[in-house]
């Protein structure tokens, strides 16, 4: 006889989530109802849920830490205003398990099931998805990076040190011969990537075959002289089809890389892109503040940046610490790292940072991170540095090069002109 | 000579995004940061946009409304807290007009620009995508939908009425002949329309084309004797080949729907699919509640279902009213609205009543819209009523006859043996 409260689990493995709850029951029940009704549950008894169905494919609560409950909801719940004014309201950490057997490796599916109805039921008045593990043998089923970081580094031939790079400004607007112009000039500064923003992709002044055809001749011939083609991730995004072609372009042309705003292309579509892609796949996260802003709703980065590694992008936003985004430096550090961290058996993807990105942030990053492996984007911390494009860049890998090497920005400026001006500039800021 | 600040407006079209804003600068002001970042300026100014590639491709303020302010940010923003500590917030609803040219028909670009990083600018303590409008010829260069109401109506056969539904139960675990065992009661029970759950696509123990084979005998068996096959959305959600692969199969075996799970396939690989697509698909927007439940953050339902449409889809979920999710009925309501409403030249989409349906809401529902074009789907109010499913679909239609017509439930009940067995059931939970 089956315990049909407790699935046997030798006879099946499992993925599991862990969330913040916020909720009008006590958070043990929440959890149940929510593991109920992301598998073979719902809110009436069923007939046909039966023990050897419930064995198969019922989701178990794994964990269940309760928080200290608040006098108001997070999120306002009508169905809950309906039936009774709480006086409390319970939060917890709760972890579900859910076998693999229910999804497979089906990324819209597994969304689905981890982050689906359940933000809505009503019952719940704050719910985030915190963390997501699962069986390397799982994992490995997922497309995954084909590149990760040494694949990128390969790609753009730099090693032992940060990627230093820039986006192409005005974000939009540029002609394809202005921005060949602008990426001969960041190329002639010894740039090692530059990226096209992600409002970018094929405006009628300027589609993406001409900026294509344009800028493909400036980076192979800065290449000869570099002895490494700059890392260019040119905005491919756009439908299934446009998005293979322009890679295909892309790779014809010599190009390192492509670009894709991974939330509005979707994980169906950036893993299409994955399997057929033979390039490193840069993945912006623009959206992401609607996702994670409201700290009882949506996506921690730690369980997002999975989903983009089981996806397969390479390299992901983290947004830059004291920048002009929202976020505070803390969990732009946390996101980096969650980068970096191992995962199942997928790869690590290389953090990006950018957003009002200078010499200046390089001392603090490397602390944080006790790492290299990193991509760092100045816009106006490069093009917008006193001496010139190319002092900008110099700044930065000085910069980067005094804060491996243990010596104070100040210190090392003394005798190198370039992050001496950067940081009489920028601090004044 | 041009005035940079106004773009020659006869010389380039447009599409307005609405927005609520909240930022600790003034409404006027932070409009204008949010129409540079999302065009061709951002936090420095630029030597290279100048006043042409400013009419080419800068956004503009076209309304600015302020709102009451209020003393607290409705969301943290590391940004401001290091510049200062604001006496009060504004808040207002701003509309930017965007060049259709920076753009093109490129969804996921679409997305970028309207709902990219504004989320998270430093300034901004709340942000909200309220609605999106486009001229009729930029609408018709997105796929839209292929089939839309009338589309659906002839490929369920069902004129008049609504679209009497209820979803596969258990959500997750039925094993393929369970799944056929299923169906064949419903369809005997004469209903409308049957869905997949959203967590149900190819588990390994009742595999996609397992569940087909099993299910597709039993409509056509059913078609015959009905003249009409009940619509069976067979969710085909995964990745980009599985998903056409899936389809075909549908369509090879004479079924009559899709479903895919919108928000993790992706704007990409719905567009994608929309395109391949010889039948409905109907759009499960599960996932929904994290866009959604935070009210100065994420989106509108008006502009969400704008961008399915965009993509295609022909069938939108929208809740239910007395629904056991959080959703109040008012906003339940709106939404199925917005699915009816014109919207350029793209054509409406049905509305999907679903979550804690029963025969009950009819009369609501349909005072609300003045309208049968909707699928009304109800799990327990079909399989749970107490004469059995022909009962509960009986129930249900006769609901809407009563309501249509304008008579009281009760009185309708009277002779109608099923409407009042539901009504003395359901009304007591």
């Amino acid at each position: 006889m089956i315990d049909s409260s407790q699935p046997d689990l030798n006879r099946r493995t499992e993925f599991t989530a862990r969330y913040f709850v916020e909720s009008s029951a006590p958070v043990a029940k929440v959890a149940d109802v929510i593991a109920g009704e992301q598998s073979s549950g719902t809110f009436l008894a069923l007939p046909g849920e039966t023990d050897e169905l419930k064995e198969r494919a019922r989701a178990r609560v794994t964990d269940v830490r309760a928080l200290a409950p608040v006098m108001e909801a997070s999120l306002a719940s009508a169905y809950v205003a309906r039936r009774e004014t709480p006086q409390l309201f319970h939060r917890g950490e709760i972890e579900i398990a859910f076998p693999v057997d229910n999804v497979g490796p089906n990324l819209p599916t597994l969304l689905s099931t981890i982050a689906g109805n359940l933000f809505e039921l009503g019952e719940v008045t704050g719910l985030r998805l915190l963390d997501l593990d699962m069986p390397p043998d799982y994992a490995a089923a997922f497309p995954g990076p084909r590149f990760g970081i040494a694949g990128t580094r390969d790609a753009a031939g730099v090693h032992g040190r940060p990627l230093i790079g820039t986006i192409i400004k005005p974000s939009i607007g540029l002609l394809p011969e202005q921005t060949a112009e602008l990426v001969d000039q960041l190329c002639a500064a010894d740039i090692d990537f530059i990226k096209d923003d992600e409002l970018l992709a094929d405006p009628s002044y300027a589609r993406f075959e001409a900026r294509l055809a344009a800028v493909m001749p400036v980076l192979r011939g800065h290449a000869e002289r570099l002895g490494r083609m700059p890392m260019y991730a040119i905005n491919i995004s756009g439908s299934i089809d446009d998005m293979l072609r322009r890679h295909d372009a892309v790779l014809a042309a010599g190009g390192n890389c492509v670009m894709v705003c991974v939330n509005w292309v979707g994980f169906a579509g950036v893993a299409h892109l994955r399997q057929h892609s033979e390039l490193p796949i840069h993945g912006h996260r623009n959206g992401w503040g609607a996702f994670t802003r409201c700290p009882q709703l949506g996506f921690d980065f730690r369980a997002y940046q999975k989903l983009w590694r089981l996806a397969g992008v390479d390299q992901l936003h983290v947004n830059g610490i004291r920048g002009k985004f929202w976020e505070p430096d803390a969990s732009v550090i946390a996101s980096a790292r969650a980068c970096l961290a191992p995962f199942a058996s997928v790869q690590p993807v290389m953090p990006v940072f950018s957003s009002g990105q200078w010499a200046g942030q390089a001392p603090d990053l490397y602390a944080s991170l006790n790492s290299v492996d990193l991509m760092h984007l100045a816009g106006g911390g490069i093009i917008g540095h006193p001496q010139g494009i190319a002092a900008g860049v110099a700044s930065m890998r000085e910069a980067w090069q005094a804060s491996v090497e243990g010596i104070a920005l100040q210190d090392y400026a003394r005798t190198r002109p370039a992050l001496r001006a950067a940081l009489e500039h920028f601090q004044a800021l």
